[in-house]
């Protein structure tokens, strides 16, 4: 229930405040080049403190590969990574270890177990993405060698919405802005629900190029509804859209439907698929980040023996999550359609003939 | 990659114009009672042609099951379910033989396997839906008895929102429809577009009642993932949200978050799941279906040789497939229910004790 | 739990004196010609009644193809086929309803579920087997194409062992004797223990040729692990054996090795394999069948209740079950080496730049 | 395909000479407690150079839990585990960089992947066992709240049987010798074989007590194909037997049939298994692995580019590795039927019923 993908599989493990995280990513071909500082540099990405519109908690989170690679090269067998723990201030949860924060995790793992690491939400913390985002690059990796690109970027926040998107230009914005004209005040945005110690939501659209046709494997693991299941998987997602997503229910079927020409579709609406297969045009995606629940207000709550209590939070929290959450929502895409790509070898029996013709 | 669930799974075949369709669920606890009428009423719910709202295509849906069951209770042993196809024209696909209709997963299908079942879409085709209502009836038997109840109905239809929500009326409305004041306007939306030629989408409101807390398996089998992925994967489907899911994402973190008190959450903004484990509370999804891509205008397409041609549509369509993939979405949420309460069984050292010291 | 196979996969389905009994094979690639005659033909090795060595239950064992095949075709998605049970004499097993029969399921069962379908041997009964040789016929015709041959054949009746080895002499035996020479003896033994209303057990060989280096997943889903697996749980098997197996421990290091030449390995004491993947030689492996457990002489057991009671079965059964077992270890090692052979795809980056370079 | 199990599930990475090996176990109940002395001294009865029986290899097999245990206590989120790698003499494996050591997996790993890590084996190597050993002490500390007790020791060495069973003895023992008569003369043989540069082959019988009835999924994942699986998969395994297994084969069904009275069965020739599911007798398996491939004399063998070459190995190796075998069969055993155990609840209406009035 840690294992995610079939073909490529991503298994983490590790508590925002135990020792380490980590995760063995499995089923990558062999003959891959490893480029480690890649792996680092989408970590980086990812990492917390780079702003102050993020999180004070500092982690270098330098990742360290243990096994499954050889002289630069996969070789085939597993592949794991190990991200120790080093800033970890356990005290400031001292407080809420008999209670329940609001939107967090605590009350379900609570009473699911009967028992919680209470450490900054142990296992339920977005810390746990950062594995994610280590396994994501090597997909990214594989993906990259067959033309195959994945980018990200906040198209709205707090209600602020993007009306250009330039993936580019969100590489170097501080929020992964998507619209430059929009960037200062959604920034703005964010730091004014920081100082009223509160929070706000934002919505990351994520695409991917150069994606052939044929990803996605009918009926019960298609493209679309694995997208869906990696996106709504990550901490605050509440919402997921393929493509047009919520608007195309508006129009009307001659609006919608892309038609189809010799030199490709006239339109995109479908977000790049049909019937959750790939058709060669750009992957598109949009994933909402509720508010992160962890604010600065006084919250009612009760404790775990359900007496009523104030909760009063401490610690460093991400005023948006949905930031950090756009390099996660990249990996995740990275890892579906790496997965997809090894499912999609020998389903015609062509392929079979022609991989055993050249000695297997 | 034609199978659901984990603990409880459904396997499904079959093929729009083929001989039958039907499924297999497999991991269905022994003991339960397996009420035959039930199963086929479910599927008569979702059965074509029971108002002009629907397709003309007539299928008597008699479900047959084959094993698993015994004296009129399940063994454990995996219940088959068949269908057989009564009413196939498959002459009405002789025109669409060579070329791609859009919106349809022709194109992909053939780009993929490098052939394709060209009658009504083959495999792809929304009658392998039947297969997932006969299984999903077994699940709601089982959850039934635990006293989780499933319901459903149309929120939205073209655009018109329903402003009041009344499952019971859904249930003997013509097009499902959850708010009585709005029912006519969004039939009178779905006849124009019939008229047209045209087709329009809708949202489909899903809840469950009853669910106890501690469902959903972290980190890569959440309920919400879950759930996104169940209804992504149903054809036509293009977003989901979980509770408030878009409306979330406006909202500030103090707003957002479902204070608590000793006798319960004060809001259900989140939809019944915290850390993607269900809270208790009600469980709400709601899943947008695009308009029917089977409109009857001419469309521009392409051959199978990658030549341009006129698509004009043959057959009998929904004009508005989100009425009946209402009952689809029920199916899936109890499928993902039951499968969630089988996987949550042993979580707990204590669970172990108690069973083995009751002989096991 | 009633799937085998990983990415093709066999999940089947029925009971002995039901209605029918059936699979669904998924992950099959498109374009594969299925000779239906090919899988009637094995069904018919497989089928009971066909001389006095085998139980007299007549069972024309007729499958149907229900879906996954258009034109003489398979297209990629789930093959369903299904068996119609014809000659179920359920009242046979009236009189064991409340006791178990030694030697078989039925306790086990029972006290799993709380109750079973005492006909037969419900689920328990090797008349499921059927399921996998229409099963294996598909992963036969997959694997001829790419040049592998399975063949079997008893190389022990009763103790009786056979000194040659000819598996074309095999497939016209009435008891797939491998040794000509040893063939009168091992019937006879048959002969007689059926007059004393007893049974034998029996070993079968199992081979693979033209299997390609490679086969096999490194370090959970290993070729002699999944092939041991395999021929484990066909009904009565109760040892298996890789190459020289049990000889194996009794040879020095220096004798046990297979040298390696240029032109290939000096000798296949592996049996075809090392470290769990396919070394190019021949697969070879052996299964154990216990003696029948179906015996006409009175045995001790007890009710349902537990309380001590005589058995004595009446109905129609094998003297020896390993002669029929010697076409499903066919079937059950065509599925192991197909899937294996379909997951050996994409392992080399090499692999996904030669389809891709293809267009996919 | 480096996971096993379904409900409990080990994840092993690492390789011989690389950084580290370890695993993460998912899916143990909440609330065990983790007895961290129990699981080192599970990895020092397998760890090497205990005596001269065993490689000279020294390696402290310290293990180091990073997650998944707070408090001393189980939390239900993965475990995860690590081992560093500090005796790795990379250098005694230059001079076998471009050849094939014979019965070893250099082979068939090269040409699967294009590439290997030559040293030590890498994946390949037996030293990966240690984690399936720490994984394997996890379960045993679930299956002793249980009840369920796993033991082992070797009933045959280089072909000297033991005539009797002690299994207190083994423990004790520098051979895990089950026989107290026998020891002496085992230890010679392999003490000659290693004199010799040669190496011996064993058998290690595998026993559990206190399994209660029912373990076991039947039909694709029954106990004994599983036990089957696990056995055969580790290194240098070539055959399996459950109960009295290749014996059987030697009984007429008279003979082999365990009678069953009110008080239990009568005898054990099943090895405490009846259609796969365990009857409630002691499970009895018997694993026989054949002589180490790693020798000191001459070997014929090929380079990496297939030419003809003498293999002469250096390095430390075990002259018998059935008897650090027996310590991984005892952890194969115990994850299988830990994952049986979880597999097993949920199983009859009656289970979920009792856990829902519980309040979950």
């Amino acid at each position: 229930m840690n294992t995610f993908g079939k073909r490529l599989t991503l298994t983490t493990f590790g508590e925002s405040h135990g020792k380490a995280i980590g995760c063995i990513i499995d089923g990558v071909p062999a003959g891959l080049q490893i480029d480690e500082a890649f792996i680092q540099s989408e970590l980086n990405r990812r990492k917390p403190g780079k702003s102050k519109l993020e999180t004070g908690r500092k982690e270098d989170d330098k990742v360290e590969i243990l096994s499954g690679v050889f002289e630069g090269v996969s070789t085939g067998t597993p592949i794991a990574m190990i991200i120790f723990n080093t800033n970890q201030k356990s005290k400031d949860y001292e407080n809420v270890k008999n209670l329940f924060r609001p939107g967090h995790a605590d009350f379900t793992y609570f009473h699911k177990y009967g028992l919680r690491d209470y450490r900054g939400g142990g296992r339920s913390s977005a810390r746990e993405t950062a594995a994610r985002v280590a396994g994501g690059a090597i997909a990214k990796l594989m993906l990259r060698e067959l033309g195959i690109e994945i980018q990200s970027g906040l198209c709205e926040v707090d209600g602020i919405k993007a009306e250009s998107i330039d993936f580019e230009y969100a590489k170097n914005s501080k929020l992964y802005a998507l619209d430059p004209n929009k960037e200062k005040i959604q920034e703005e945005a964010i730091l004014t629900a920081k100082e009223n110690h509160d929070s706000v939501g934002g919505v990351v659209l994520t695409t991917a190029t150069g994606v052939p046709v044929g990803l996605g494997e009918p009926l019960y693991y298609k493209l679309d509804a694995v997208l869906a299941d990696a996106m709504m998987g990550i901490n605050a997602a509440k919402a997921v859209e393929i493509g047009d997503g919520v608007a195309s229910t508006h129009l009307k079927g001659s609006e919608n439907n892309d038609e189809i020409t010799p030199e490709g579709f006239k339109s995109n609406h479908s977000g790049g698929m049909l019937g959750g297969i790939s058709n060669g045009d750009s992957i598109i995606i949009k994933t909402h980040f509720k508010p992160t629940p962890s604010i600065f207000q006084e919250q009612d709550t009760v404790t775990t023996a359900n007496e009523p209590v104030k909760c009063n939070l401490k610690g460093r929290h991400d005023p948006c999550v949905a930031i950090r959450g756009a390099v996660v929502c990249e990996a995740m895409m990275a890892l579906v359609l790496a997965d997809m790509t090894l499912l999609n070898m020998g389903r015609k029996m062509e392929h079979l003939r022609t991989l055993y013709s050249r000695s297997n």
